[in-house]
This record gives structure tokens, sequence and C-alpha cells, in this order.
């Protein structure tokens, strides 16, 4: 028995276009593994005009918000990017009863709580909000702090959260120089056309505070959060800490402290047995302190379509029926 | 505002006694973070006139099974081990709509999926079943396989799953002997007085079948496991090892084959810089492969009872009305 699970998209950039490919292209498996079926009913661009390359029907395309918001969909995927827009979009959604999944990580830091507690008042309609995609990429982190580590009593979180700095560094340790080691970045999709919020570190900014609010319960919106990104020198930095036997890794941390959350993001020169100085390309490491159960590090590829489709994925099929089938069924579920 | 949960533990060795020590220790940080307050109501033991360490009611302690049964818990901690009675303690609390949570591997690996599909047709009257604590320790493997990573399209696990064996490879590489080493380990509350299921690889050969069965759907009791524990030969084993550089470690795998799943523990010869030869002491690392997000590690405390009961807390919180509160208030929830 399969359930159709209605779907509207709004982007279609890398993470938009990743995950309408990923819909399209697995359509059968995801189908057989959870008994669900994806229909896209609708999917918002900029600009309707603009060639697509991703397996999709041209007659879904749009640029008329409201065109969009009145598609009958189940799930509202906010992947267009921007605070305003995105954020008209998804309270419009839920304002419906729908389910929000965004990657939305600027979104998230001005209006997380906003939009999580608007979500929550209509939740009997259907609403609700799931960003897995918007911090980590492929690496569940989110999942992990709302749910499963919830009572653990988390004391710190320390992470290499930005996947283009972190390709980028890698990159110029291997002999590339800092133009090359960006535009490898964006050739291969980590990296957008304007990559100044990830060079600066806001972008690690943003996401450090949206886990300090999970992790904490600060408010993402008012956290200080002092930022450092890479230097112009970046280049020679690589090289003078390479001949101490060091590389340098641009690691945000938020602790938390007797009068509140102290939270950060800089470039550290490590030693390269250091755990975050093995985070290679654009993997994310992220390692979180507790009270009660030490340190549990999780890390994966933390940018590229593809990863952070696979996440949105997992937001998807969150609310799904059929979402524990395998477990009741094993004798079948596992055939191909 | 709290909710008061009663919770029922059957159980008071390493595990369940350090969760009804972490519940007394931490009720008020646990009601201030979660709006939670669990209040035991029962506590079942093999002997009720053995001295117990725990911070403890003695009036709650019985080793009476239908008096344990009979307490009017909201939830139900297996933990006392074994197979019969864990699956008749846990059996009966489903059938009373009870929430039952586990750490049990053996129980798991031995009825999980018939477990999970009683527990699911109970479910209307209040019934589930969950059991982070049974495979990771503090590492919450169990939640982002069941949950996380279910669209990922999983094709391959591999980790190091049982902290007893690896704290005594740990120790033997710094220079004890075997038996020196165990009794560490013994000392340390990560192995039990009989450690031959830790030994023989069979502790983890459970574990890597519940992660089999939660990932690709395999009836655990039924997949054959090849499994090889460590070699009464195991400190020449390590010693000749670290002459070439190697260290040795007890890893187990799962692979989602074309024709079903193959699963292996063994002792693996490992280069130093491999991930697996970094995991030191009790740690456990487990590395899941996919189509979609490549690979997802996380790593964490794997044995002792207070990783553990951290797990079951998180598992006793699970289903709690006010789990994302904080979401909801950011502003006053992270103020101690």
């Amino acid at each position: 028995m399969t359930t159709t699970i209605n779907v509207a998209v709004a982007g279609c950039g890398t993470v938009g276009g990743a995950l309408l490919d990923l819909l399209a292209e697995n359509a059968e498996s995801i189908a057989r593994r959870t008994g669900v079926r994806f229909a896209v009913t609708r999917v918002l661009v900029r600009n309707a005009s603009l060639p697509r390359s991703s397996c999709l029907d041209r007659s879904l395309i749009t640029d008329e918000l409201d065109e969009f918001l009145a598609s009958p969909a189940d799930i509202v995927v906010e992947a267009i990017g921007g605070v305003e827009r995105a954020e008209r979009i998804a309270r419009s959604a839920l304002a419906r009863g729908k389910r929000v999944v965004t990657a939305n990580k600027a979104l998230l830091r001005v209006a997380g709580p906003a939009l999580a507690a608007f979500a929550h008042a209509h939740r009997n309609s259907g609403a609700s909000l799931d960003f897995e995609a918007a911090v980590g990429g492929g690496v569940p982190i989110v999942r992990l702090l709302r749910e499963s580590l919830a009572g653990h009593g988390l004391t710190s979180i320390r992470g290499v959260l930005n996947g283009t700095t972190n390709y980028i560094l890698s990159r110029i340790e291997q002999g590339a120089t800092f133009p090359e080691a960006l535009a490898a970045a964006q050739r291969a999709g980590f990296a957008e056309a304007d990559p100044s919020r990830d060079l600066s570190g806001q972008d690690a900014a943003d996401k450090i505070a949206v886990l300090a609010w999970l992790a904490f319960g600060a408010d993402p919106a008012t956290l200080e959060v002092r930022v450092r990104g890479l230097s112009r020198h970046v280049e020679s930095d690589v090289r003078d800490a390479a001949r101490q036997g060091k590389v340098i890794r641009l690691v945000a941390t938020a602790v938390q402290a007797g009068d509140g959350v102290h939270a950060t993001v800089a470039p550290q020169v490590l030693h390269r047995s250091d755990a975050f100085a093995q985070v290679r390309d654009e993997e994310n490491l992220i390692r979180l302190e507790s009270d009660s159960s030490g340190v549990v590090s999780v890390s994966g590829r933390g940018a590229g379509g593809r990863a952070t489709a696979a996440s949105l994925l997992a937001d998807l099929l969150r609310h799904s029926p059929h979402r524990h089938s395998c477990l009741l069924s094993p004798a079948t579920s596992h055939r191909p």
C-alpha cells in the first residue's frame, strides 16, 4: 500500500533542484522502502523563463507566489533562500495547516522560534516545521538536537559547519591558490555565485546560532556570535601553518555558561592529529558535550545539493504513516 | 508547568542503577529543561534482599514480577537482561498500553520485530517501544536509523559496537596484559562479571543484527552473522600489530547486497590513521554509507552506566508533550 503525498517546492537552485532530481530518480525505491509516493504539485522560481536542468515537468513551474501558495500540497519545501519571501511562504503554508520543510538557516536565525511557535499553534490543523537540511547538509544534527539529545544536558557544541570554506582550506593545503580553490568549490556546487556569506563566516554564524537555539534554548536572533571569517591572507596562513605541521579550520562554538550562551566563529590553527583538523573537503563535523553522556560526534557531507536534498527527504518522510513499516515486517521489506 | 510521568524500572544493575541515579540527581534540571518530572513507582530486581547503592527508596523494590507489572506506571524500563523474562515484561506492559523502553539487545535480536509489531498493534492505547540504549550506549544511532536516515537509501553499516573489547584493546596497546585490561574494564563498569558475550563477539553480533533490522529491514533473529571474537592470543596479536604501526579493532559490518544482508563481526588489523583505529577506550564509532548522502559517522561513549542511562532518558522524554518547549520560548528557557 502506498500513500501519495503532494509536495510544492519553492526554489530550484542547487538544493531545490537536487531534491526534485532525488524525488524523480528514486520514486520507486522510496515507495518500496517507505510506502510513500511524492507527487510534486508546483515549483516556485524567481524567473520562470530561465532554462532548468532538473528532471521536472515544466508546466509545474511558476514565478507567481500566490499561484504557488494555492497549490494543493501537503508539504511545502522552502529552498528559495532569502528571509522575507521565505518567511512569507512558510507562514502562509503553516496557516493553511501544511507541513513546512526548509533548508534556510538565515530564515531560522531571524525567525526560527517565532515560526516554530506559529507551527505549534497550527499543529491541530496539520502544520509542522522541520529543518534538518538547514545545518550540516547530510549530517542529521538537527534531529539529534531536537530529539535524541534533548535530555542529555548539553554543555557545548563545536563544529566545522561550513563545507565551502573547509573545501577551500583543503584545496589550498593540497597546493591550490585561493582563487583556484574558490573556483573549484563553485564548480563542485558548494559555493554560491556570491560566496561572501561562506567566506565571511556569516553562514557558519547562522548555523551555530540555530544549533544554540536547539541545544540551549537561546534566541538565535539576539544571540551575539563573534564572527571572524577566512582572512585575505588565507593562502599564506595555510602555508605558514603547514610548516609547523598544522592546519587551519573555520570552527564555530557555542558554550552554555552561567549567564547565557557564548558563541564564536573563527579560523583556528590546529595540530594535524586534532579531530577537526581531519575534517576534509566539504565534510562537516559536530562535537556535542554533555554532562551525562560525554562527547558525541557526528560527521558527514556538509555541502552539496545531493547531501542536503537527502536531509530534506528525511524531513519529507518524517511524519509519514508508514515510516516504521520496515520495523514491523522484516521478512519482506528488505527484498529489492 | 510540569507533567509527572510514572516510571517502573526492571533491573537495578549497571544500567538500571545508573538511570535511577540520573533521574534522582537531575530531577530539577530535567523538569526545568523539559517540563517533565519522573516519579519512580516500582523497581524490579532479581533478589530484593541484596544491598543497593543507587539513590532509591527501598520500599519501591520488589522481586515479584506480578507486583511489578501491577504498578501504575506510564513507562516501563526493561534493563533486567536475559530474553524470556524481559520479553514477558515488555509484552505485559505493551498489552496494558504502556510505553516500553529497553536497553536489551539480546531481546531485540530475538524478538525485536515481533515486539515492534505488538507495540504498533497496541499504539492506540498508548503503547510504544523504544530502545536507543540497546546499541551504542550514549551514541544516538538507533534514533538516527529509525528516523533521520530512513529515506537515505543506506547501503552499509560498519562499527566498533562493543565498548568492553575496545577498552581492553586500548589498554593492551598501552602496555597492560590481557588479564589486567579485563580487570580494568570490569572495575570501570564496562564488562560484566561474566564478560564472555563481549569477548566472543556475541554482544557486537546482537547489535549489528539490530542495526541491520533498522537500516535494511532484515530479520535480526534469522540474519546470519559470521562472528569471530578476540582471540586467546589477543595480547601478542596487539603487540605484533603495533610493530607494524597498526592496531586491532573488533569491527562489525552489515552490507546490503542484492540477495540480502551480509553481516560479520571480526577483529581487524588497521593502520593507525584509519578512523576506526582512532576509536579509543569504551568509545563506539558507527559509519553509515548511503546512496544519497555519502558517509555519515557518529561516535561517543559506547559503554558505561551513565552514558547508557542518558540514552534511556532520551527515550523516556521521547513522547513528552513538552519536548519542544524550548523551541517555542527561547527567551526564557535557557535561563538556569
